[in-house]
């Protein structure tokens, strides 16, 4: 492959990733909505605002589904910031 | 609501939170697929193997496609962490 057929397929490559992104980013939104709603609904259930055994249920589930090449403490470190910029937006 | 349908509606979300994080496990994981794949190409194309450029546009790109509720600097702190365990792993 000369130089610049690689950089085309780089330069495709880029542009699966940028349509990841996008449902990435699709996901987590609709996954905050679903947390702010299930917050709402909490002082109604008598529940405590903040459960650990759920967030470590959380990690155990997507330990489980990993099928890799990331590894699960890879998803821990990225799933720590989206549950932690989560919980600030519950308040 | 009684509480008992309270609890009923919070684990029927919560259930749809672990398919979305299916979800996204399985996105994070094809996103990785292909950034190892452009990380075999560079050396081909005479390219760096970190381009900050790059780095500067995913975040624009997350930010541009971003509708809420997160916020776009949200969105910067989950990437930073995906965007440096897919560089460890691209060593």
């Amino acid at each position: 492959m000369s130089e610049q057929d690689v950089l085309g397929s780089i330069e495709g490559l880029r542009s699966h990733i940028d349509d990841i992104d996008e449902q990435i980013v699709a996901l987590l939104n609709k996954r905050q909505v679903l947390a702010l709603a299930i917050r709402a609904l909490k002082p109604q259930a008598q529940l405590g605002l903040f459960d650990p055994k759920r967030e470590e249920q959380i990690y155990e589930r997507i330990g489980a589904c990993n099928e890799g090449p990331l590894y699960a403490d890879d998803l821990r470190s990225i799933y720590a910031v989206i549950l932690k910029v989560s919980k600030e937006m519950q308040g």
